[in-house]
């Protein structure tokens, strides 16, 4: 048996490549959308990819096992469990056998055992993992999807808060707890291999190691230190932070099947800034993807600014509106890749880039916004009655913030552009001044002109204040 | 003013970007059908690009003007010389301006007079231009195209050969007689800006400097020194060499419009092998682009191979078929520029493309042929009654060659497959093996099996049998 | 605590970084000499590296504690078992502390526990891991270096067989029969982080699995069935395959410490052909690095020919001269990797490097030779009396061969030279022609002319022959 | 014949190859330090490098003639003429010619004439052109160096205002007119090809056309429209722009040879933020090359940015002081291009270089400083006494400035710090903001505290303010 990790940083989210010297074949486990990775490492090591095993709908990004099938025939094995909300959908054509708990799956001489492990979603399947190959019946591993991380384990509330399906976070707190007893009766040498790393927002305390084992997590994660429910799903529920817009539209198209990459248009070159300036001014959705020292200092009038780093998926996800037609200002050396990470959430209708430096260099007047100290924002306040606008983290806001500052979380803040005011000077801040940055873009491309970002953020205004 | 050398080396074509500092405007002439490289050059220099000047309709290469025009808004100004087979069609949505002999364009202070100089064609003109930007009035230099170029004057016989318009080629002769003299008028200091360099088969012996003067040319081009018509007339067409197949599509396509890049579907991944197979099966026009002595090594049964050097352009205009869908194993690293290669000369259909480092490792079963010394293809002549195939040519040939050979010229390969004989073991033969390796495969793609490449071609047999 | 894993396929070797996220310190286990993927791994989270662990005296690469002690001032922790023969030298003006079975290691309130583990080598420890911060007193996981791989566990003789240290190997096997009673005592559920993987020359059995459980490794790793240690020592002992020739310069480097990577002359670029070949005139050790492929249709004489690919690491390991000045003739965008790989394994005397594509056009006269099939190699063998040269390893030959083929593997050919027969046709086989094309540059280089390259190796041959 | 163009942007500066066909041979004229372009020109042409050809000793960059010389056997032809100050020294050892009025060369059957044309330097010679193998005795260009120009001619006065020789302007200027006369007696069809084009600081106003003819310059160049010496002589010498500081040891460097770039260190790369702060407390010259937006906003104290684009050549050569090492904070992918650049005007000791994302990283407290508007500008002028400095040149100055601005222009600044203000709040300004940003770096890294660049420099102001 051979064993492949794939992690994907900007998702925390992790997928497996497992491979049967013996019979030249590989599963995939949980493939993101992207499956060119999968394809090359399976054909270097002289493996073909036969299918892939999905642990449930996931809802964080756009699961790759109809690309796998549809492009190389790799058969899609697919959780039968949960009710008939819970049921893949459109999956007919495609190369599919439906799992229930106790049903085995062979890979040459490797076994994959299907337990139901309900929680994070009422479908959730984990596969245990056995190596005939090394002709032992002690299973090796579990795949354990977002069950089970390193020292935490699925949230049951993402649906309720994102997708707003009542009562589903109780019911799912119930499921896990029966799931976690199951868990428990495996051996205690058996490798955990969870869905995500630290960071993802499917959980609240996910570990910064790749993979654990039952033994350990029995002894450590928080999970099992309860005796009773109760408790349990008191500290399940609490504390969990935001679930990101997106989530919602993405157990949608898990469920029913996203679009086929080789299906969508690819997006066109834009060579002439008056062409985009008519779109910007007919409300084209303009993305500019530069580092924000860079925007902040020159950009074109009614573009955003989400800088391509770690975080673009997740602000992407919040303030893309999936509906719209997309334009990126950017780097084409970078496009592809900028591409693949909105694909692997879902933004499928990128229709139009153009290189940034031509944009801005055809451009005669520009926009640019200034960045202000603690000390300059506070003068700011009370010579000009400046409003300090705060776009981090409810729970970031409720362990202290700036007084008679207005609370408007970065995600939020498309939809309630109409509440920040329009008539005093604006100073942008969140935790470290990069939320801000973003959020100043998007109040300046819908035509808020005096508009700051304070340097360092809340983090900073308290060390000067002291 | 301003002026800008392009040069395509593999077409060996010439274009020129002149703009006016004063009205920060921009002519581009003879622009390639990728723009790119203009408005980046343009746009650096602070300039925007307002008009494209065509010299004549082109048969060697897709010209840019539409593509400027349809992108960047930037008018046209074509020649309305010549009969009516040689307008210009389909401009009507285009911003354009039909400019005869005498005609002249201003960009900002700088002046452009039209000439009209047939020969190459019955719609050529030259451009000549005045920097009134340094207040004179005297010409600095006149933009050519394909009729004067430096040390030759541009072939009449184009089209007659690839587009059998018969007597077309006597008629240009006449005309180019009567152009060369409108020339030898100028004044002597005057910049002579071709439309093509050393290597262009628009032409036979263009030499290789970027640019000449009218003073020179007249005292060095052969072309001004014969003393009447016959004799110059007998020179000019003698010994031009086989027009490119493509040349014929080509001037048809400039004439009524190529597609524009914009509209046109992008090629798309192929991850499967089977994939693969089935299409070559099913007679998929697939051409690997590796080096030849890679694909000698391993290849792709059914696969045709044109190395990606700058040979390219030429074979694939004579080899592949203009009419059916494309398939590429490349580097996919690669694959953008080799698809602007295959549009410069109007290859449009690409249709698919795989990484052919995966596809070989996907592949179990591979072809490969061999090379051969002379001496050993000399051996397998008299053991074996192996037959030479030489794929130079005409002139070639007919300079020498190996008796008892077969003469195909690499480019009428296609069209003569059924003349070359199919129970003997072939030998191929060029001037130095690299034409015959692309020959090589194209007959290995079509089944014929027992087949050697001959290291060296006919320039090594002559010296390894003496 | 973070982990995370870092591998050098060419190596199959393992390296780590464990770090505290609340101390923002990080530790590397058995760093490699490049030491900045270390240094921007941390740096990305934020940690900075104070330590490096070292298991044992590494034998297959040079270890970067040293480097990361010069450069960014890290300690060494280092084994202080073993005799005297196993002391490190020259570190005393290193940062470093000096570490026995017992010895406890904090980084914030992360617990490393020192055990000695002898018998890969005398001085082997391991350290087992104990997260404070997850508030446990339970390990999670053990760094067993070349003690216990997966499936596997380290091999004692290669000393003995690298570097003709007599009896070594069974005072080995002894030793590790011990170190496997202590691993015992270990929990079930600690997980287990090796130092090599899959195709690692340090074991013979390693698994393609990432990590293991102390649990699985007790139910599943062969070492752990014997009952006695008779029958143990002689499965360990039998069948190891031929440690790498550099592996005994590798111990006596890791021990007295490698050169500096800052204290290193750099490459110079040659421009010159004529240079190049005068050196190669006075006997230069030139490799070129190109595909095999290439290499056979055209290379300069007296070059050898190591294609940089997967197996370049071990070949250039056996093959190149560590006391003599290196020439290599290579894509010089791939010299600093190139560069690397060779400093991995210690090969520092890189004196000078030519573009490979610029020395080849400069060459008149090239060198090639051909591969034949093995039909070919036959009718070779009885119309001409070639010789067929077998360059595989023992246990290969032993397993099958051509009658008559005399073997010398190939990481021998170069003391053997003197033992092929200079007047025969030579054809040069191994087990898929890949490394017979290693041998026979080698034979060019050193004056052999005919020689041949048998398609396929020994495995087609059986197949054809059939 | 074949002609091929070089053109380096940073220095404006042209060099060229001529090859002869025939003889497989080329000289290149005026190679910049950089030889590899030409070679990589020659090599795939198929021509050996055999000569190079130097107008005069150059002031602006550091000559390729030596290194060409020593890397392949390239014979240099340099000026005999001029007196004692002017001869070439320490190059008894590397192939050369010392060449005078009227001598010939020759490549192949292409002849080059030496014509002694001094005025921009006393021994500055020209080389006239006459292709034998196109069977003519007319010639086809002249290269003129730094002679005659498209529409200017070379300045007299570098050498005076740089390396403060008195009186050689004037004497020079004299130079000049006679020269000027031999020109005007060659063929109008001959070619000019000069050794600057638009921007270079050897003239004032070069055209924006890669070349030019003897017929045309007389007709249009200013320099040939003067009846008499005087007149000639008083616009030759007015409006020349301030040479750049390190002209003056150009000279030195190509008079007495550079460097060979083979035996110069490599610089090494720093991996430690504690290392480069202790080297930046004992006062190390260190540079950070990313734009200035990016460094405006976070940067390691006691660093001075020099943005890596067009214009980093001139100042890093009025900046960057020769004698000390030199430490650069930069994208290591761009390392061997700035080091290139550096090399280009003889910054010969840059000894270390760090990745300035990580050092940025690793340090906790960054500086940064904030843009202001003009109108800002202004307000901080009259509530805090601010100080502006005006960093241009001085014709910019004089054409114009601010009331109560402080003039120091860029170039000078490091010398004239003692002169600014420590008291008072600065605001630096330029044209448009990107010299003074230059200016604020410095000043920081000088211990200055309260600085402030003014957006969009006096340009903006004067259209603010209005």
């Amino acid at each position: 048996m051979l064993l492949k990790y794939f992690y994907d940083e900007n998702l925390a989210q992790a997928s497996y490549m497992v491979g049967c010297q013996a019979s030249k074949e590989a599963f995939i486990i949980d493939p993101a959308r992207d499956i060119l990775p999968y394809i090359k490492a399976a054909t270097k090591e002289g493996l073909k990819i036969v299918g892939s095993l999905e642990t449930h709908i996931h809802a964080d990004f756009v699961a790759g096992s109809r690309e796998l099938a549809k492009q190389i025939g790799a058969k899609m094995y697919l959780s039968d469990e949960g009710d008939n909300e819970w049921k893949y959908e459109n999956i007919e054509e495609l190369p599919h056998q439906l799992v229930k708990d106790g049903d085995e799956i062979m890979l040459g001489n490797i076994l994959f055992q299907v337990i139901h492990t309900p929680g994070h979603t009422p479908e959730s399947i984990s596969f245990l993992v056995t190596d005939g190959g090394a002709k032992t019946e002690h299973p090796m591993g579990i795949f354990t999807g977002d069950f089970v991380f390193v020292g935490d384990v699925g949230r049951p509330d993402l649906l309720e808060k994102s997708a707003q399906k009542e009562g589903s976070a109780d019911k799912g707190a119930r499921d896990m707890y029966g799931s976690l007893s199951k868990f428990k009766r495996l051996p205690d040498y058996v490798q955990v291999w969870p869905g995500h790393g630290a960071g993802s927002p499917c959980g609240k305390s996910l570990g910064a190691i790749p993979s654990s084992t039952v033994g350990y997590e029995k002894q450590v994660n928080w999970a099992f230190k309860h005796e009773e429910y109760d408790s349990f799903a008191k500290e399940l529920l609490e504390g969990q932070p935001e679930p990101p817009k997106y989530f919602g539209v993405m157990k949608r198209v898990n469920k029913v099947g996203p679009n086929f990459i080789e299906d969508m248009e690819k997006p066109k070159r834009l060579d002439d800034i008056s062409v985009l300036n008519r779109n910007i001014k007919e409300g084209a959705q303009v993305i500019d993807t530069r580092e924000a020292a860079l925007f902040s200092k020159e950009h074109i009038q009614g573009t955003m600014n989400i800088p391509f780093n770690q975080a673009f998926t997740n602000w992407a996800g919040w303030i893309i509106d999936y509906e719209r037609p997309l334009y990126l200002l950017t780097d084409p050396n970078k496009l592809e890749e900028i591409q693949k990470t909105l694909q692997s959430i879902g933004i499928d209708k990128l229709k139009w880039y153009m290189d940034v430096d031509l944009a801005i260099r055809m451009t005669a007047e520009l926009e640019s916004y200034h960045d202000i100290t603690p000390e300059e924002a506070k003068e700011l306040i009370s010579s000009k009655d400046a409003q300090v606008v705060d776009v981090r983290y409810d729970s970031e806001w409720k362990s202290g913030h700036i007084e008679g500052a207005q609370h408007i979380m970065l995600g939020d803040l498309p939809d309630r552009l109409d509440e920040v005011p329009k008539d005093q000077p604006l100073i942008l801040q969140c935790g470290s001044g990069v939320r801000s940055a973003i959020a100043i873009s998007l109040l300046q491309a819908n035509g808020f002109k005096d508009v700051h970002n304070m340097l360092g953020g809340y983090a900073r205004w308290k060390k000067d204040m002291k």
